[in-house]
């Protein structure tokens, strides 16, 4: 998928909405549990229930791994079900050695073929450019995350900036807006217009909206640029809106109230 | 495992050798490829041929998640094939948010029941917390990484202190040498010593050595402590010894090769 494809996307749908489906089988409906393939029922129902209102899906892949191979087999399930309009993000936070990074990369732009992953930077250059190789492919580079631990190493000061700015201003010379994001987070709203001058034109994925308390609003104000350049992501606010049969529409119904915020917003 | 049985095995066997399986379907032997789960006959094969030389095995989880789901029953069938004397690393570089971090703990210590598993320091303590709560695993951090990227921001200086000292004397308060390693790469001899003074106690995993180009002498002088301390890993100098039918030979004498010298230093 293109940059031109995604925002103009975002602005026929007027939502930059990412739906998270960071899905548990123990946090599904109790009804669906008894079912076959419970957990691609529920994703699927998910997907169907809030596809109108995000242009993004994020599947965190760690909840499916903990699953072992069962869950990978659900992850490619989940992945054909949503919808070839919209922006599918493995978010593995994956980096290594190049060598291994370029089987990583492999594994998300090939084999499951997802649009974007997300990469640590700790490692440096050879761990990002394997990824980074890939045509119509993006790579959302972790820079200022939205959990409290953020503050033990991101906000150190390297000279006269913090880390996660040296990093983001240093990766993003090793890419372009084509094939490069930044993952900023939404608890950290004060901190994306400082980041904005950093990377004007970059797409920033912002989790941390919604369960882990971000501003929408505050998010937006700084983050938006001249061709939107954010992607909001909401998981557990959304696919765990409802706990009985109906819990789709609930999904649906929270997806939407972000999706006429963020049409405020555009 | 515990602390006391790894160094146990390793006084036993004279080595700290561990072997990567870092298999890629297209290296390996010609004939192996053409039958059935050529991927498992391999390692299966360069496990029995090691075994007696090494004290642990590393998987690197890209070469299989390369391959998808069948890469995650690969991992499964290949950890279950090596004995259980043996420390089981799962070189899988993961870190998130604690909620699915845990998710991660949850997929390589109980789905798949490695004894360890690298982590990515860079989110901070939420993300490294939920491995370091299982009692008898090892949640193995990167410190200062082998690959020439570690130049751009491992050694940025935060303070005093170059960013990976920070990270290793900060994480190291976190934990014990009872759950706590760190990835050290050979080709950093030459700071081995200094990360010594660090973490007098912690066992160093030390990949590098052979392909990669670091000197075992040089990490074994610098690492040795008074239980070991050290586990030094080869991967494609070993596994890829020989491309012919009599590979595992190869593989063996390589790793004999290794324990040879290890036997030596300790």
């Amino acid at each position: 998928m293109t940059l031109e494809q995604i925002t103009q996307h975002i602005l026929s749908k007027k939502s930059y909405l990412c739906v998270g489906l960071d899905t548990e089988f123990s946090k599904i409906p109790v009804h669906l549990q008894q079912q076959p393939n419970a957990v691609v029922a529920f994703n699927k129902a998910i997907i169907d229930a809030t596809k109108d209102y995000c242009v993004a899906y994020k599947i965190n892949t760690a909840f499916y791994e903990a699953m072992g191979a069962k869950g990978w087999q659900i992850m490619e399930e989940t992945l054909h079900h949503i919808p070839s309009t919209h922006f599918k993000i493995a978010d593995a936070k994956r980096g290594d050695i190049g060598n291994t990074s370029a089987q990583y990369a492999k594994a998300f732009f090939e084999t499951i073929p997802f649009d974007a992953i997300t990469v640590a930077p700790y490692m440096g250059e050879d761990s990002i450019k394997p990824f980074l190789e890939y045509k119509n492919k993006f790579t959302i580079v972790l820079g200022l995350t939205s959990n409290k631990g953020a503050n033990d190493f991101e906000m150190l000061k390297t000279g006269e900036k913090y880390l996660y700015e040296n990093i983001i201003e240093t990766i993003a010379g090793w890419g372009s807006q084509e094939n490069l994001m930044f993952v900023v987070g939404a608890t950290q709203a004060n901190q994306i217009a400082s980041i904005r001058n950093i990377i004007p034109n970059n797409f920033l994925l912002v989790p941390g909206v919604g369960f882990q308390g971000g501003s929408l609003k505050e998010v937006s104000a700084a983050g938006l640029n001249s061709h939107v350049g954010l992607l909001v992501n909401a998981s557990r606010a959304i696919i765990y809106a409802g706990e009985k049969e109906n819990f789709a529409e609930d999904a649906s119904e929270i997806a939407k109230q972000y999706q006429v915020e963020m049409a405020g917003y555009l």
